[in-house]
């Protein structure tokens, strides 16, 4: 899938409010109102509006999803569509869906620990699970992770394979993660994602 | 600049070594021994190379860069290039060199406070100051936040500027961040970002 990844101007068909002084947010809100959103990011919406569950499959890239993935989130995660300042987090427009990440990693398993070189993969996942699916109302399911699976022999790939493929059966039965941001955040090291 | 975001074998002139299973990070770092990345990526690697600091100047989308952005990252700090198993953190390539973070937010500053609903900014950029800048071995500077913009009177913007600017003529002597990573991380709450 050859997706568009950077928010543009052209992503909008027809005159924008302000040429001279474009804000992206503010113009596609109103493109998404008038209908007037490209195709592809249309088209995206609408498997969006039809989805209970989606997943996001990638290969991590510098701690988080590779550019083409920003940029669908960029483009298709519209103020108005995706949310208002008014429907944000537990109130979020897509409060009955779920979300959830499904990655591999090039860094083995021990470097994301809480105590590991690259700090715990909670806070990395923070900005996507908190910052993404919270924000858009998601309930956010645990992240499927393939951790360094370029040094997995082949039939090892095939029990992780056998591992999702189970898990997947009973996924939407799941217990999503609970983000307790308000009150638990009462200093910087309080970020918690409980199961 | 309208910068190729998206990772794909086209960033190789010539043959790869493995065409049906393609691995970019792998590939890339072949090519950049051979001089075989493309145009675009070896000017910026040459750019990179001189610099003494880098300002990474963007508007927060979604938590973190736009994907724009990350494609640079994605396509730029090629393996070889920007780190190898060997050198990363603070045996890390780049060392000598500084980095940080400018961009203005569409939330509040109490939105990213400790105990906002957002969650601390600093959890917010530990993937892109930890997992991309000190990861390559980059001093990190203090990030230049310009809050909640769009609510700004241009006047203010002035004075935001202005501050900016004063900054700027100070900025290598300022300390940079220091990361805690092994010992301090004990457990999952304690991310730390000391000035």
């Amino acid at each position: 899938m050859k997706f568009k990844a950077t928010a543009t101007a052209e992503d909008i068909t027809g005159k924008v409010k302000n040429a001279d002084h474009f804000c992206y947010g503010e113009e596609t809100k109103l493109a998404w109102e008038a209908g007037k959103l490209t195709a592809d990011i249309t088209e995206e919406q609408r498997k969006l509006t039809e989805a209970d569950l989606v997943i996001f499959q990638f290969p991590m890239y510098w701690f988080t999803v590779p550019a083409i993935m920003k940029g669908w989130m960029d483009r298709v995660l519209t103020l108005g569509f995706a949310f208002t300042h008014e429907k944000r987090y537990s109130q979020g427009i897509f409060k009955d869906k779920k979300a959830m990440l499904s990655f591999t990693t090039g860094s083995q398993e021990s470097m994301f620990s809480a105590n590991g070189i690259n700090g715990d993969m909670n806070v990395t996942l923070w900005p996507l699970q908190n910052g993404i699916f919270h924000y858009c109302g998601f309930q956010v399911l645990a992240p499927q992770i393939f951790w360094a699976l370029s040094h997995v022999p082949s039939e090892a790939r095939g029990t992780m394979l056998e591992g999702w493929r189970k898990r997947m059966q009973g996924l939407l039965g799941e217990n999503t993660l609970a983000f307790t941001p308000l009150d638990c955040l009462n200093d910087m090291m309080s970020i918690k994602l409980l199961l």
